[in-house]
């Protein structure tokens, strides 16, 4: 079984609406802080990605559930694992909790492309290091 | 067949991100507003329908399909067709374009729900306006 | 006497917290897509004067007093007068207002930059479009 | 002299615009997160705020200086120091700044209302608060 990779965050007055909750949208902007960290979290991040391979990620797909709804001054933590990567292809499926109860669920997919849109092959060293973190399912990598 | 409802929208710098186009949650900040002014183009809106039916909307779901970006000034349309209005629920169609070419693909299913969070019924009056601007298919009315 | 740029805007759940009014933060926001959009009343926007001028816009100072909350589905207008055009600063006076009444006050002044960050002098052609337009105050033309 | 309480954050994607840098009203964004931060560092925060003495704060004048500009991925650290407690007013210093350099200065006076709007004194714990963390000057004590 792969592990997730976890990133805590508070929930300020600028994530909540009128609703008194969190705006749904901010949802996908807390799984790309956590997305923006695993990368960190196998020793790249966005500049050095575009560096060294010449390719920045592009969301390609979201299929996101809203189960619950999170409030001002939650704490939060971002539960990411890779479910895929394939060629320029990377799938992730990222669960967003309070006290460990699923709140939002995101399906997200990820394409690696070069600044003028072409795909890329994803490094392989990021895939290594999603497998050496046990991020990926052991049938994907 | 049905009519789509059509918000016109520009892109400002606080819509796009560092690589240049719109950040990618902001297409459902974008869906959203369309989703409120087709709630005005029937003839209400989020306070009204909170006092007369006692109900507000919440996102359940959301499927975004992410084609083409957008970038600084363009000017976006919003195309909403509504897809489904049974119980509680309402599904949408929301197709976000710049000069009639599709850029993001967004189904999203949302349901009236009373503050503390109980289903209630579609309004039948929110229904019939849906019908009325024929922003609904024919099937589903 | 000088006239004012008005950029009528909605506000959305987006623009809103769990406050119940518009978040802080947001009139900047508001603010900024007025002056997008006094360009555009002049007959230039942000890729022209890069493109014709090798500038951009950047805030260097900004001074806002919060008089009155904003609510969600309310129709505000952004009123903006130039106050200042010397060298490579930009002074605006924007007032955000509902029904006529003044909710918010934001003086900003900006520089017209090279993008690595040496002042440019603000195009000619701008200031005259801000006296043509009558946005500018006949004092400082 | 007193000592600032201190918040680091990361700089994501949703926090830049297409400038390559951080959006100018996001600034206000993290004073505000270290505003809430700094109300648990001294034992309290919203929610009890309004439960213990029925009231909230509400920001009613911000003075900004725009220096330097932060990028992606930068780590900032945002330095909130009390400079003025008296009555119904909290008057904030935030600097935030970047490897000890400063970026963005924001002097922010807030109000401490009730939910219809009446200013409410102060809670004195919230002074003694400050006081013991060395949060505020001697002299305004």
């Amino acid at each position: 079984m792969n592990q997730p990779h976890r990133l805590a965050l508070r929930v300020y007055y600028e994530d909540t609406d009128a609703g008194g909750i969190v705006y749904h949208a901010q949802y996908l902007c807390f799984a790309e802080r956590a997305r923006t960290e695993l990368l960190r979290a196998v020793g790249t991040d966005h500049a050095r990605l575009l560096a060294e391979h010449g390719g920045v990620f592009a969301v390609r797909r979201a299929m996101v559930e809203f189960r619950r709804a999170a409030r001002l001054d939650d704490l939060l933590v971002v539960e990411t694992r890779v479910t895929r990567t394939t060629g320029a292809r990377l799938g992730l499926r990222q669960d967003i909790k309070r006290d460990g109860q699923g709140l939002v669920l995101i399906d997200v997919e990820l394409a690696f492309i070069s600044p003028d849109l072409r795909p890329l092959r994803l490094p392989a060293g990021l895939t290594k290091g999603f497998a050496d973190m046990e991020f990926l399912p052991s049938t994907s990598a």
